[in-house]
């Protein structure tokens, strides 16, 4: 189960440093969140990392802090967290293949619980899909996937529940998911973060 | 200088789980902060985690999910992060084998830059520092710390500037380290958690 879902990890990073073959669209969802947090950061608007994928070490030679059998873990939480304008940020980020839905067993039951858990401490937390074939991402907070769980028996998310329940992702020049002006528009008022700078 | 820092990093864990020789004593700083942690889950308190360790991938056999070469890397933040009571919490621990002080060379700069990043941003953020053979574990916020870096050229914080700006965090049994009591007395006019639940 573990070897399984680390292998389908490892697959995910690498497919993110392939091109996709959409001209500048191919850099896949992590790299542009990775690359939006950095932005955050060294415009002093947002400390917000991608956390480390957990591993299980079996082998090291500690002389050389060599690791020489490991396998991937389960991460006990969502990837991406940190802080912005005082509120602690939560969410996971998953590309789909598909057209119409996004597949729930895309994520682990205790990481929605996860997102749940925080929201309800006063975090900002939600998921951030992208329908790559579609190239069209969608940001959905955790209170509407929370009435989406409550509300439906079904194993996916269909792509018209994003559309009239979350808020569509404009791909920008720099940076290119500016996932901030989302949670600005949410959550404080619809100030973007650049007029605050002012 | 990643492979150093790697091999002190793999070290330190190691003697964590090797017990120091005082009676109920020995568990070591990381596992009383991770029994805290689950502790705070499990009673609805505060969901805060430790981040894993980054690890460089160098050979992966991707039949199997099984890491053959891997290097520990410099971790970006600090090891602990989530939220409690509304708030973003970040911290850093580390033990000390000195009885007179904490030498700076323990934390990487750009670990005191990021407790003072989302301390700026609003974060509840600060240093649990155990000085083993005294076995006295303290809490020192990222404003104090700030304070001893602007008005002192020491390379090292003495333990007298922990006692007389920091708060000794006592051992109960459960949990062991109750760093959320601190931050309840410093931050939430110091109602316990426990009072809160009721």
């Amino acid at each position: 189960m573990i070897k399984n879902y680390s292998y389908t990890r490892f697959n995910k990073t690498k497919t993110n440093n392939i091109k996709t073959g959409f001209a500048n669209r191919g850099m896949g969802l992590e790299n542009d969140i990775n690359l939006a947090n950095e932005y955050y950061r060294i415009h002093d608007i947002a400390y917000i990392y991608k956390k480390p994928t957990p591993i299980k070490l079996v082998k090291v030679d500690y002389k050389i802090g060599l690791i020489k059998e490991a396998y991937f873990e389960t991460p006990s939480t969502t990837d991406y967290n940190g802080i912005y304008n005082g509120k602690y940020i939560d969410f996971e980020a998953k590309e789909t293949t598909s057209k119409t839905s996004f597949a729930l067993s895309n994520i682990h039951k205790h990481q929605i619980d996860h997102l749940i858990n925080v929201k309800n401490k006063g975090a900002i937390s939600f998921l951030i899909v992208r329908f790559t074939i579609l190239d069209e991402t969608y940001y959905l907070s955790t209170e509407k996937l929370e009435e989406f769980l409550k509300n439906n028996e079904r194993k996916s998310i269909p792509i018209n529940f994003f559309k009239e329940y979350g808020t569509m992702i404009k791909v920008k020049y720099a940076p290119r998911i500016d996932y901030i002006e989302i949670i600005n528009k949410l959550y404080f008022g619809g100030n973007n973060h650049d007029e605050e700078k002012n």
